[in-house]
């Protein structure tokens, strides 16, 4: 059914034409997903890797733009293969297409549409984003293709770095990485980290990137969890992040865990979680309970430690958009008096680079009666 | 990506092959949506009315089976429109397609595919199932159509009866009702039900059909109380589904109504319902609690009377795939002795016809001390 | 098990002085359902009527604090029964007690703990709020108990006041009201709205209370649209709440419906809602889909009116913490240019009095193309 | 509120007297948690250690019963500790009292309620069950209670065998367990497994134990994944229970894990799973989708090998009352012609014993092609 039951009278002109935009009268609910600001500079929820029918995704372009409203996202690009159209000649091969029939959806939603490809040779993968002339890459070879790409204006970054092989830098990438032919590498793809490139990316001073690499329409197994890049922007549009992919201020979220730089991460907890209750009164051999709550869709998971060591508290859990109160236990040989002290929290689940955890200090003054 | 990480080394032509396939590999989890079968008859769970890219839906076809799978259906059919394409030229108006590139998919998951098309003219639409020749409808008149149609073997039911306007029985459709061009109706389509046809249909002898319509993948509000129609068939394959429909052996089922015939909703009550304990001892001024269980995907609501009215119990839920406990009160005229009960439970979300519901008795016997 | 594992080496005297604190060492998870402050009052989620084992209820004292907590409630007061004791002599009838068990774990929790009681003579049932000495009103006749209650200090509300009865304002509390014994009204009991009692409590000007009245410990059933008084207080403290009652700043919450003031429900509204687009460009014959976020835990049920004639606008539900993309039709005689819209939206589930509901505008730039 | 409006016109007596029963008028709703019965035995879900503010619990002893029945179980044990009491004198110390107060709605809500306690000695705990007089053994010493609870008809089990210390078999349990004074050890207790008594429990026959040990309420976090005992019961009566129990026929379920013996476990798997299709034609070098069918609440994680090496299956997730579609990969080399294949099925969270999975057979007949 062409779904247009509201209007009484329509001739079948107006019908056809009004088809073609009928899910702009339905309503769809956002979920918001929120995140905090970081240092004045703005928090783009984005996936840069997305499939539709115009390669080999199983959904129409429109659909990746009510995904990523649904779904809390700021940010998206439609990124085909260049070389892989396995439903040809059912669908047209034009990689202009996808971008073009998604944009009106992406404006009525307020959706950031970046134009992008995934240009594809053999296991070589790599996304070409703001890329106004989307079908110059095909039939070239790897390096040409990236050439080319970057003539045409695209940031790229290298896919799934270690896609059927164990994860590493691979001699074969030298030759694209002397040339500067790529940016960033992604850390994440869908639900997989590669982990073995983390420190080559770091000591390469490679943008991170986080991306779902979806083809099938997103299930709610999918969704949750699902990978993002955070793009730390200066304005939330195209230029401000492409600024920002340059500058490599972006960090990977995906399954609860975060990487990114040690700076942006902090700002993400500062703007993120309220101590409710910094300051009170305890007995020896008794306890505190701090309360803390969390207004971001990140957790933290937290591992404490604390000087003076007489006040001691376990891992805790602080949920996404939740508070949660925890029982710090005073001992029996807590000296009374006023103390200023220093809970150090590990964020075990932010990494700030390979091994290496957020650490944050909350302080606290406690009265010992 | 092509999502092949697992295998080793791959030829590029291997890894086109495999990609075409590449959902194969995938894990598919199904929420099986019991329901019970009923006089010998197998209960089928069956939307026959989707959409594709190849008329104006937003998924390719693999998707339709994959979500049936998933939601516990036993039978599909894509019923793209012969006469709107509005992705034209971008994706291919042939309607052979959807079915042919679904099959082997629908194979896999042991979902049962009934090739169909939706017969598009102006506001008049209507569904072709069984049609070996999908393109032969195209560019008729709509008498012309389903005359066609039929002439190829097909069963045919007018969709969404009310769409645009009042529901009712268009005098428009009665050159087609009086030809016997059609052999049932979408009670419910989508989210609506088209209450105001469905005594003409009764007293028609109409099959009751409720499918979805879905043109966009579905999501988890879509899913949650989704149309479907019940067959009862002899044999779980097409020519036991189209046996059924020509009996008119069929119900629907949509927002946790079911709409049918007395004897076939009595036989759901039946196979979904137990009473734990039909019998027991009670104190006059006291209560019993009854308890059933349901072991069915329906839900039960109940409105309950009883004989004799020293025994009074007030409206209950029973759940999907889950127990009730509800206390009935014994009032305290309640003569001492051994009774023989009859409950009389009217289910005021089955329908038997217009204005009609199901109602079933329980027996039990009490003790009054 | 007494809970304890963590600690190395506990003599049994220290163990058991631990085991009756053990909650503290536990972890705690708050839903912070968010609801704006209005008008520089601080608006409070409160819930005066709960019962523990001390009367009839089934849960220690501790286990209303830890669910209030959970629940992102602010203040409550255990109010049980002062003349029905079924547990007795199992368990103490001194209403002195539920306060002061549960008060060191509000304190610790961060929850107000109002000292109340619910005065119970037959079927007349009122609480009475900050009462210190809590065993006044026993076995005294229901003026001379609220006589006592108010001698001392006290808050008093009549509860669900159309028990067993048509609701109504019933002849026999005349005196009460006359004599000026009570100032408030449950609205709100439980699941249960007293309709028939609305009109009168505005005309007498008396306080609209909402309150769950919980027995039982609170399930998951339960916590979902329970009941909750609102209360729009200058400073988050038992004083603060106290001036509020008496100066009936107080809104019901139950089940996704709010009862109170025009001044009070529109603050909530503009606290919740922003619109994220309040100007664009439309073509006429096309659509313009607004996008609204609520920041709150309410939800907001909208039947859109518009000036002019030619936008067009259907219901909607804005979900709590959520955001909506509705499309608003434009008509094909739309004239060209800019204009000043005014949406008019009812709030059907926001009461601001019998039959009335919260309306509130949103204005609207468009240019017509 | 007494929770009777539905009741016209009550005398205050009548009120008070139903209102001991009020909960008898509410309805119930009992999540099913389907498991298999097993070679004739019925399986019985059960939780042998639960407390109520007999001790030092926070509910009343009816909110067990309830919380059985809305979660699947079939038999409880209320076990307040007879040596703590830090509730006096607010509660009775009485350890008659929970079974007595609770036996009425569990004979209503169909719960087998087993009479029991919890022999408190300091560090030392053990749970006697099916005992009558439940006061015998208040201010003995450990030894002499166990002698005590042995010669009133218990059977006694030790409980959290690690509490406080590292997990192990102490020496300070050896002239008990030298005097057969016990039968049993909770291998779980709450969310903790003691996997370091497992070895020895084995050893020495001692029947595996599963519970709760709650004190609060169950919360929606407690109930997912909670422990249970499963019995596998000549009859599903107390006598049954105790012969199973003497005769070691029980398992530990809990968070997903299953620990038991090879045979019934061998039996929850056939009675729980059905293979779908279990023969088909498939192509060298393409899939074969094989579907399982779950209709338990247990869900099974499995690693999969087979025979012949051409055939080969990740690992996959069969959830609880699912079905769940996965691939194995046809190699290349794949002889052509019919062959019998032994999947080999490893379920990675059914303990045979420590560090022993449960190990299945599921044979298949395909054709390559």
């Amino acid at each position: 059914m062409i779904r247009l039951h509201r209007f009484a009278v329509l001739t079948l002109a107006a019908l056809l034409t009004l088809a073609l935009s009928t899910t702009a009268f339905s309503q769809h609910v956002r979920n918001p997903l929120p995140v905090p600001d970081v240092e004045g500079f703005k928090t783009l929820k984005c996936d840069f890797h997305l499939h539709t029918v115009f390669s080999d995704g199983r959904v129409w372009p429109t659909v990746r733009v009510i995904e990523a409203y649904r779904q809390g996202l700021d940010v998206i690009a439609l990124t085909d293969h260049d070389d892989y159209h396995p439903w040809a000649p059912h669908v047209s091969e034009d990689l202009m297409r996808p971008h073009e029939l998604a944009k009106p959806m992406a404006d009525e939603l307020g959706i950031i549409l970046i134009p992008g490809i995934e240009i594809t040779k053999g296991e070589w993968h790599f996304n070409a984003l703001f890329l106004e002339d989307r079908n110059v890459t095909k039939n070239l070879e790897k390096k040409e293709a990236l050439i080319a790409a970057k003539k045409h204006g695209a940031f790229v970054f290298w896919n799934h770095p270690g896609w059927q092989r164990p994860e590493r830098w691979f001699p074969e990438i030298d030759p694209l990485w002397d040339s500067q032919l790529f940016s960033g590498i992604e850390l994440v793809n869908g639900k997989t980290v590669y982990d073995g490139i983390y420190q080559e990316m770091m000591d390469k001073n490679l943008a991170i990137l986080s991306n779902t690499d979806w083809h099938m329409p997103a299930t709610e197994g999918d969704i949750e969890g699902r990978a993002i890049t955070l793009v730390f922007a200066r304005t939330a549009d195209p230029s401000g992040i492409r600024e920002a992919l340059e500058a490599r201020r972006t960090a990977a979220w995906m399954g609860g865990e975060v990487w990114g730089s040690k700076e942006m991460l902090t700002g993400l907890w500062e703007g993120a979680v309220k101590v409710e209750n910094s300051s009170g009164t305890v007995a020896a051999g008794g306890s505190y309970t701090l309360r803390l709550s969390n207004s971001s869709a990140f957790e933290f998971r937290i591992d404490a430690a604390a000087k003076p060591e007489w006040l001691s508290l376990r891992g805790s859990r602080l949920a996404a958009q939740s508070g949660m109160a925890v029982a710090a236990r005073i001992a029996e040989e807590a000296p009374q008096g006023s103390h200023e002290i220093d809970l150090v929290f590990k964020i075990t689940n932010f990494h700030t680079g390979p091994g290496e955890n957020l650490v944050v200090n909350v302080p606290l003054r406690l009265v010992v009666e």
